[in-house]
């Protein structure tokens, strides 16, 4: 093996590729030992917190110069020594946690076969995937039809939805821009995710549009305030156009009342949207999915099998009812991709569907965990989520110096 | 080992961790012998084609019951089978190739610490790293200071362009949105890249607001055409605010004249971003850099790491010259995230300059790679690719029945 750490072209041009067995397979017993097994440990630590100054100096983050295996894999146990566990039963600062087997497997899968996901030649299986897995999902929500795509995070999700929901109600916007309309709102509770804020500047529809619903004690959107705020921008010749419903809110983890906000948008002519990136998941019980009971009626959802569902970061979806609006709101038609005479059905070309072009395949890591649990085992993992809540929340009721700030269901 | 695929919960409500290391031992083995030679051999075949239809019924894509380790190793060997191998030397169709082994290592080490970079102490490590590119990659550019963030790929890099420039112009837009604004408009190659298009839609300024200019026999923009179409809509009361630039078009390979677009960018006092997706690791080689000419003039760039660097999808980043323009202009200040009272520097939560909430780790891999090859490294790839260019132009001129459509450099 020569010391060149590239891959070489001889001079006839043919690529030389060389190979690093040492190197990987070394990492691999290493990410096993330390991450999968140890970093899992219930006795192990979270993380070796160092202030940044200080992990600067602990570390040897300088490039510039080619280095060595060696040095290479001492670096990677650095990495993992100084990086959070999050797979340790003991981290609980964010929305997700945990390390599926087989979603690792995926994920590992997913990056030695390196793909994008715009066209079927290119991505045969994982085309297959996603459409197995949005099939799949659409049925759990209860869209009878409907059409979906993999996003990279919730956040995207939620500005998709925003983005089609327009299209709908003005099919001129994406030539015309937002020029000339009258002022689009949004309705969102004040305990919603604050992506519909990035979202509405973003898009351009401006942080003066987006109005915040009451939320009651629970951190419930309140649907009599929402109800006179429709009415009171109606009276000011605004027009709302989107309510956004969160089902599993970031912090109180509340579910809104989806069906009685399905009422209003019904009344009123509004796309309604559920941001379930967090809670979307309890679907997949049948003890739970009465809490997003109503999501058969709206026009979309978000979903994040990221956060409860346990697959690795970033698995994210937008989901809606309308079948033939992602195509026609985000296409661009590129000639050189998106050819009509290829040899096989081009309806399986999903990119023009996205508002990406190279779009990470994020279809299999779920696609292989959820093969490998069935429903049962999502249905088990979801129901065992909600026991835990209740053990902690009792927890806290009995121990002094504590306060229960939200009873758990 | 028990049957149940779930990690499970024990009447106490402790997480009972369970193992599956012989699932993916036997799962890395696959994927080095299979993927990792295997595919990159140059006798192998890139892909064993099979239309939609065949392949559906070819692989057990059926989702609901739980299944087998065995099965599923079964299942992985048929997802390798059937998947372009896209580290295959004979792979030529999309922008990226190769299978870098550091990068591989770091996409793998990704995974199986599954973390989020929105604050520094959930990704310390990676927090750093990306600081550490960005430095690296902003000096390359040429911008003296500046900001910049990894995003998931190049045509969200274009679109933060889109966003951020209208903002420095417009701070208002941010909170009223485009209404009451002029038409703003901007100005791109008719060869340039169609993510433009879709942000222009997805940002609510239209596609009528879109002008193309004329590009040469060679692909490069056409800067007379320019400066008469920026004349044409002030004419006309409209309000060109951006010109895009490409530095390596989609179809040819061309590099627009940059130095001649900023002075003209200069000149109307216009926005000038280049969308260096393809082509801007050129700058990593002292020979090509200079294709680039004047990139340190210019307000934005976009560079994909994942393109002719050969990093994993997705590693993309937006650049600015503007030091304080990302973080006004995405942030939404949420408040369970962002605390200003953490005990480290909060500076180094980079989660508001990012239109997403949860962001996928984009920078190890890169890094890791970087820190393997060093400057040097890459240079040599970068140089070698532009041989390789020039190799296989001589061999089509050469050939009968072949055409050259475009010299290369």
């Amino acid at each position: 093996m020569s010391n060149n750490k590239s891959n070489g072209y001889s001079s006839n041009g043919s690529l030389v590729v060389e190979t690093h067995h040492h190197f990987l397979d070394e990492l691999y017993k290493m990410m096993v030992k330390d991450v999968y097994d140890g970093g899992r440990n219930r006795d192990s630590k979270v993380v070796e917190f160092k202030h940044p100054k200080e992990l600067e100096a602990l570390m040897d983050l300088g490039l510039n110069k080619e280095t060595s295996d060696d040095n290479l894999l001492k670096i990677c146990q650095d990495i993992i020594k100084y990086s959070v566990k999050t797979g340790n039963p003991h981290f609980f600062n964010q929305l997700w946690s945990g390390l599926d087997d087989y979603s690792l497997g995926g994920a590992w899968l997913t990056e030695v076969l390196n793909t994008s996901v715009y066209t079927y030649e290119v991505s045969p299986v994982f085309t297959l995937m996603e459409k197995t897995l949005i099939e799949k999902m659409l049925n759990l929500i209860g869209f009878k039809d409907g059409d979906a795509i993999f996003t990279p995070g919730g956040s995207m999700a939620n500005m998709y939805a925003l983005n089609v929901a327009r299209y709908k109600r003005f099919p001129d916007v994406k030539k015309t821009g937002l020029y000339g309309l009258p002022k689009l709102c949004v309705l969102t509770s004040e305990k919603g995710h604050y992506s519909i804020k990035k979202g509405m500047a973003f898009l351009g529809l401006g942080l003066d549009n987006l109005v915040n619903v009451k939320a009651d004690s629970k951190g419930k959107m309140d649907v009599q305030d929402l109800e006179d705020k429709i009415l009171q921008l109606q009276s000011e010749s605004k027009v709302p156009y989107f309510v956004n419903a969160t089902a599993g809110t970031t912090v109180y983890g509340a579910y809104d009342p989806l069906d009685k906000i399905a009422d209003i948008c019904q009344k009123y002519g509004l796309w309604m949207h559920v941001d379930g990136a967090w809670g979307g998941s309890a679907l997949l019980s049948k003890k739970y999915r009465g809490l997003m009971k109503g999501i058969d009626r709206v026009d979309s959802m978000t979903w994040n099998p990221h956060k409860m569902m346990g697959s690795p970061l970033q698995t994210a979806a937008f989901f809606t009812r309308h079948k033939n609006l992602l195509p026609p709101c985000h296409s661009a038609n590129a000639a050189y991709l998106f050819q009509q005479d290829k040899f096989y059905d081009v309806s399986y070309d999903t990119g023009d569907k996205s508002i990406q072009c190279g779009r990470k395949n994020d279809s299999l890591k779920l696609w292989l965990m959820w093969k490998a649990k069935g429903d049962q085992g999502f249905e088990r993992d979801i129901d065992n989520l909600f026991e835990c809540s209740r053990y902690l929340a009792n927890l806290v009721k009995e121990r002094d110096g504590f306060e229960l700030v939200i009873e758990v269901r």
